[in-house]
């Protein structure tokens, strides 16, 4: 099987395959442009005929549960990233298939984290014939280094769902690790040594997927309440000794920035939002969990708190900072997917307006409607940007896959989208000419705030009359670009290959970009 | 088109037909023996392109929604029972069908009441062709009469479930009428003039429909919480003034009885639960919600209480009896499809324990695995029991179709079914030699009280064990007959034509047992 084949440019200008590991791909066409036609995929209906009337689904072994679900050469594992660096289920998996002699599975996890790395080996020995799915740090290296058998497929949060719902993805076995679960296959992460707060991140997969696994190290009599997971999508439960390690889960390093630049950035962007008029009463926003977003969410619960005014929504990924927002009153709800700290499963358990909610509501473009565009703000990152707003958030400035795409691609989609970067990083500037690899249209980006001055996309001449007599250092993007290259010199491009090692897909299923192979 | 075709004996020795309403339809096979093949229905997949970006679905009025949704000829419109007797809702849709012109309609609602008679008038003059779901009262004699177009459809609240997701049956438009929502959908029965508790019997609807509706008369700022209905699945919001009459939604109607003849048969029917070691500690039950069934419940509660034993499960529908169980610590959780009062909606607000379920997870066998074989206790009533153990629960001994299943056929699962009845009502005996209407098997119904006498089925040969040193007066079921027929004569056969008005599905989707037109 080609990895690609019959590469076209797409309505981006970027080349891209339209076949993809031997199936037919659709090239972006542009925002708004593409219509999905066909239905829903349905899996197999079950019947109760094949369960046991008393509710016992558990087995011996995961190996046990992987046979009888006929684990086979070419089948798709999936499984949840809630665990995040302390999962100790997804490798458990491979490493069975690989005793077992199965070749060319694809593995389809929510996101993957370092602690996946051994994985390496069986994408070398073709257990694993590609992922699909975030890859960063030594798997980003395999990668780019063009050593995967299959082609990498990158999809956003909401992209992922959207591709196993409408079939194009196709989950033959989900394994899902659960902090509590019952016999029956009913499950949270909310209790328990593994707790994570939140399973959100796996509702496609057991909905959609054939068979599906529930692994856990903390059984408790049915019913396990809440059910994140519903036993009733449920083939097997497996009870293993240890889901995961405890402090890698909820690992406490989402702290507030303590660098002067970045709060200087994470001050302007609340600024902006408040000269701008987004933050107002009743207002939906999503600031992230990374240093500078959890800053600039400081910022808006003072600017919140001294006006007397209260957000509606703030979405997760949750953080004892969120958290507090929630507490103290200046929001209404959390809306999350899912949580980072001890504070926030904690507030998952006990809050009745900490909200667990499903991708398909927070991202799902094919949707009837998703909560993104309702959003008022959202603050993201990127790795670059370049003069027509466009983003890169998966490879460096060397052309190296670094990370996924999480719900990034999905929060452009809010009614002003802010990306606070530092001008440059390691002197490599971040505004370029024409991003390495895109991921989102500049047409979604609205504001870049960086540490000396704010640009606004020329399309928001809504906001750029609102900032007219700003106190803040508003300039054009062609000025920051210039600014940093009289600082660090232009950026150099990375040295790429033409062979394609993976592709960027779009909210809407279309392939908006390829990464190419990174020469030594 | 014909109302069915094509006569064959099914595997109960019933004479059903093999098509119905133009489809081809599956025959009762035995207990366990239909095994479903192909895959579950797949909605069209909707883009976001097609909804507001700030989630405002509103619409004028339930007219232009109709007719936003396409509303045509032939269509299924699927309704919930939620506002029970009080629903204002129904009916509004077919008055604006038929001033439309609109003919053939299939209504497919969870279940009907006295408050759906008014649409008679377009089962008369075509507007709609036949109701899949409950008839009683007036719409059961319309029935029964032979004057509806098409062939009535009876399914359990699992079988319809079973039916939509499976695609046997396909909803055009579901409306849904929610005592709360937001403008983009999300909705719920908790709050609001017309609170109801709960909204389980609409999730397939809305999961699996084309277009959904959602009508409110209490719209609220996004996101409506908690969200029983996701917005993401639905296409129109619609406030109207009143989406039900309150007094008629909680009726206060489940009442204890007071009749010492039922409260002989509750004290019966829970010492036999005691004597024969179901109720227990950490068992499951489900009482109903009958004058005589909550009668049982009081039992129940004053002997878990009496040994310190604490059931893990009590399913609704729920009432305030339920909920002071909850109260009393002697249930761990209600799960729970429909709240029948005040009480049981105040508890679904207020008590964590008191859990919102759906119906696909407690009843559709075409599931891995439901909540009922893990019941222990299920009391059911009944209009007609067979020497067979056979249950009838839809005609009246005269013929005529007396309401709908419910819950009953899918709570035939439980590990021990019992059924209290009084030996004869009005003078005609309830135990006969051959049920007018199958509706569940009597390999099924494990134990039938009377006033007279408690019969257990010869297959339970593990409970007549347990029973036999019993101080409750156990009998054989032909001896309760034979003394029933001392009393009052033998039952009457209802007088019968050969025409087939309605047929009765099993909970796999196969054909039980057909109802014919009653004789004037």
């Amino acid at each position: 099987m080609k990895k690609y084949d019959k590469l076209v440019k797409n309505a981006a200008g970027r080349i891209v395959p339209t076949e993809i590991n031997g199936k037919e791909v659709v090239p972006y066409k542009g925002l708004r442009q593409h219509r999905p036609n066909g239905k829903k995929y349905g899996p197999p209906i079950p019947t109760c005929i094949d369960y046991p009337d008393d509710g016992n689904k558990t087995l011996e072994s995961l190996a046990d549960a992987l046979k009888k679900c006929g684990l086979k050469d070419g089948m798709t594992i999936s499984t949840h990233h809630h665990l995040r660096d302390g999962d100790l289920v997804s490798n458990q998996i491979f490493d069975i298939a690989h005793e077992m002699g199965i070749k060319d599975l694809v593995w389809l996890p929510s996101a993957s984290f370092p602690c996946n790395d051994p994985l390496i080996k069986y994408l070398e020995d073709g257990t694993i014939n590609r992922i699909e799915g975030s890859m960063n740090g030594p798997l980003g290296k395999f990668t780019s280094a063009g050593k995967m058998s299959g082609l990498a497929v990158l999809r956003s949060h909401g992209g992922r769902v959207q591709a196993i719902q409408d079939g194009e993805v196709h989950i033959d076995i989900a394994v899902i690790a659960a902090p509590t679960a019952d016999p029956f296959g009913n499950a949270n992460a909310i209790y328990g040594q593994s707790a994570c707060g939140i399973l959100g991140y796996s509702l496609a997969d057991y909905m959609y997927a054939d068979k599906v696994i529930v692994v856990t190290d903390n059984l408790i009599p049915f019913p396990c309440m809440p059910m994140q997971i519903q036993g009733n999508y449920v083939d097997y439960v497996v009870v293993i000794d240890k889901i995961g390690i405890p402090e890698k889960i909820v690992s406490g390093t989402t702290q507030v920035t303590k660098s002067p630049d970045r709060l200087l950035l994470a001050e302007w962007t609340a600024k902006f939002c408040e000269e701008a008029g987004l933050l107002k009463d009743g207002c939906g926003i999503q600031t992230g969990a990374g240093g500078t977003s959890l800053a600039v969410g400081l910022y808006f619960e003072e600017m919140l708190k001294k006006t007397n005014q209260k957000a509606r929504f703030g979405f997760g990924g949750s953080t004892q900072y969120l958290v507090k927002m929630l507490e103290n009153g200046v929001l209404d709800y959390i809306l999350d997917a899912q949580s980072f700290d001890l504070e926030a499963v904690k507030s998952v358990r006990e809050n009745a307006n900490h909200i667990d909610l499903s991708v398909f509501q927070a991202y799902n473009y094919h949707s009837k409607g998703n909560y993104t565009s309702m959003t008022d703000i959202v603050i993201l990152g990127a790795t670059e940007i370049d003069v027509n707003f466009n983003g890169n958030v998966v490879t460096h400035s060397d052309g190296y896959l670094l990370h996924g795409i999480g719900g990034w691609q999905n929060c452009l989609h809010a009614k002003c989208t802010i990306i606070p970067v530092p001008l440059f990083r390691d002197r490599i500037p971040v505004i370029v000419d024409d991003v390495t690899t895109l991921c989102g249209p500049g047409e979604l980006i609205d504001v870049i705030v960086t540490e000396r001055g704010i640009a606004i996309n020329p399309k928001r001449t809504d906001l750029i009359e609102k900032m007219k007599n700003s106190s803040l250092p508003i300039r054009t993007i062609e000025e920051l670009k210039a600014e940093a290259e009289r600082i660090c010199g232009k950026a150099a491009k990375p040295k790429l290959s033409d062979e394609i090692v993976a592709v960027v897909k779009w909210v809407d299923g279309t392939v908006l970009d390829s990464i190419r192979k990174v020469e030594k």
